[in-house]
């Protein structure tokens, strides 16, 4: 499993902007069938103190290249990771999975910080 | 009829996170006409205890296949069965049935849960 | 004039669901220059006691092949018929009118049930 | 059946240039069933000695209206018609008619001047 | 100066409908260049006992063919003409102009009765 | 398996000219998995005596909906059954799968009339 | 009526290389109701010893802003003056015009250098 | 560093509409590595009392072609520096990042004047 | 390395028809920076004696996943490999790879069996 | 000015396949205003004995950033460039200029080994 994603500081922490991250190569593996599985991972936050680096995130992303895991396991997951790596106000995460038998799947996960 | 759609359990019980998943491969039969009719479905939910199987749901809506049935029954009946079998905190059907004479139509239902 | 559309019961009165109706093929006469105007005309309504029933509807619709009518009176005028013979909880009609001098003309019309 | 359609000359008689003419707007009534027909009819041709005048092609192809015609049947006959009224060099008759039971029909056809 | 747009009385002055007007060929004159300026208008308004005259609209907007006038003050101008001419309930205005220089630019004026 | 599908005489036997259908429908059976495949199938094709008639060819097509049979065979028995009903000039048949696993798949066939 | 347009030495006089030039924002005045045209020019040419100037091509459309003429003058009109003008090797005129009563044109004109 | 964006006196300030300047041709230097970055910047106001000239605007931003900054940076930067020039009611920066390294960025910032 | 791509007998062998194959999952490693590639892979082929099995297909192509490979030689590796194994009359190959560096790369191959 | 392209040994020498380049991020110098020029290059090319290596082809065209040039003069270069850099068996640049002041730019020069 990666290290945290690297992040570095906020240069306008007063301000509540947003920042979207797009990546439409994720690829897993399903645990069930062995087989890849391939999305599009779109990553919306409003930053504390900190942003994601975005050479350390592909590779954070890319770590799940060889990793056998569910689509909302692996969403559910990388909000998890990646909040806890830059402890944004808000993030969201939404994975768009390639159509496997016919069925697309869209998995949307978010957080909001407590005292804020 | 088909029994109740598998279902596996949430992980992440205590996040309000939604899942969508879209089968533009539906297909039932007009009991007036006894023609084959043409639709997608999308079903849209925030998973409680348990998350529908992709498979198990796979085959529920292809068991429609050879049922005659109008629009508004069946999405509507798509919502019952499928928030019986995974009981979700809400859930949304939407069919968008292919043209019949010149004519398009959109059924959409939801359900929430009573005690959230 | 067409007599009203008919409908049938609605099987699930007690939800309150959505139906939209694309019709892309209407036509009718404009009455100042007795050129045929076309248009799509889209129906969207929650059903109390009954729903349209889409071959009579389309009947209905094609009943203004050779009427002469402006535009905002067709709109308004559908509407008002269509809610007579189904008296849905909502109802709005929306009318797209193809390109004439260079422009193009959106007509939206809705209403809502007194008592709901 | 409507009179020709009138043409004017053709400024430019000794250059091979061509006119696409695209209506969107063509009805014709099926005669099986009764109801309408919808589609759009494209008109190319490299014109000779005369052009096609728009407003009297508009006026013929709106009087196929109340006509109940095969889809066949019309394209040839619209290009029967209009190779006869501007005798052109080469003309194509293409119409793209709206799905009836789920199936879309284009039919295609052409001419060209014997003495050329 | 063009005169005032020409109206026509609206049918159904008690309900809230709302009328869509957009015309792609707007074109005026950069007051600065010397050089035409292209764009497309979109006119929204909730008539009150007024509905705009197309024809008239149409010879309102091809008035500003030979005027040197700023995208600001085009938009602003139009939106006080019209809603002087048929005083509706709201209306909106909004003006998208080609780009130039490599910039596109979006001007949205809107108005509301006072007394409604 | 259906009987040969019904066709009418070609009005314009003299005149070579194209039509083509689209059936966005199309869904048959996948013989190793015993589940269902979808796709368009696409006729192109130039009459010679006779016309294919457009119901009893929908029908022929929703034959296919109970059977066994792979891409390649399902469209070249299609080219096969459609030659022998209309005895073309030409004709080609080309059908468009969704994917499964991943992949897509588009199989074209053709055939022309050996004494033209 | 402008003046040709100007030019200036073509540096690769004996490579056989295309310019495509589109101007979308082309407007002239219909001759017989006097209302505006507008529609899009792409020209097409491979020059010989001189390419034509933007800045003055501009000027040059621009000139039909207030002139009366048919859409078959106007493009074989802009043929002949900018062939006139840069004495190209091969040059296309095409125009795409918006539609009026429903009826799209495109007119295509071009011409080759005798000696080449 | 360019000197402020140049403004004109808003001509209707007592109106609160909206303008919205697209600059698809937005360059700036990567810090980290010296390559160019591309994107796009939506600009979206309420005047106040003064509007961005484009042709300055245009100039400020083409001063970012040689200028090492990252994405957040540079947006904040030109929210601070447009909202200095013009102190509008309201505004809002994008900027849409072309992908790097398989990954899209977007970064949206917004500001609204404290005494409104 | 993978085995030769497993094929089945094509039941038509006589008729000279077209199937094409697309995989938009495809990915390998860079050689040079060891971070994964993502493009589409595309394969049309005429079959002689033997179809390719599409499971097979795509094993085949799966594992590319760890593989260090330029992009010209990966297609013609897979050109190579595929047309060894079913020995079609013709073959191509086309992959399009996403943007690194802002720049698209899209090779084609093909081949032709010699005695046909 | 940028020395000459990198280039690697074709692995596949005597077969003809074609590699397709695609820059969105092309800018350059108006020579006659001092405005930079955005637009999208394609250079397609079979390779004889060597490829174009993709980050030192980037870096050339990087070059042109500061460099005044005119369209037909840069695409032109850029092919002299290139072809004498990998000496290719045939070679095609395409260059697609946003607009400037409403007109779009394309231009395609090629060329062919003369000794093949």
């Amino acid at each position: 499993m990666p290290a945290a994603v690297e992040t570095f500081p906020n240069q306008f922490p007063q301000r509540e902007y947003e920042i979207e991250i797009t990546c439409p190569e994720f690829t897993a593996v399903c645990p069930k069938t062995g087989q890849p599985d391939f999305g599009t991972i779109v990553i919306t936050y409003v930053p504390a103190e900190a942003c994601l680096e975005l050479k350390s995130l592909k590779l954070y992303l890319f770590a799940f290249r060889d990793r056998g895991i569910f689509y909302e396991h692996s969403i559910n997951t990388i909000l998890d990771d990646l909040a806890a790596s830059c402890r944004p106000r808000r993030m969201k995460v939404v994975g768009l999975f390639n159509p496997r038998g016919g069925i697309t799947s869209k998995i949307t996960a978010s957080m909001e910080a407590a005292a804020r």
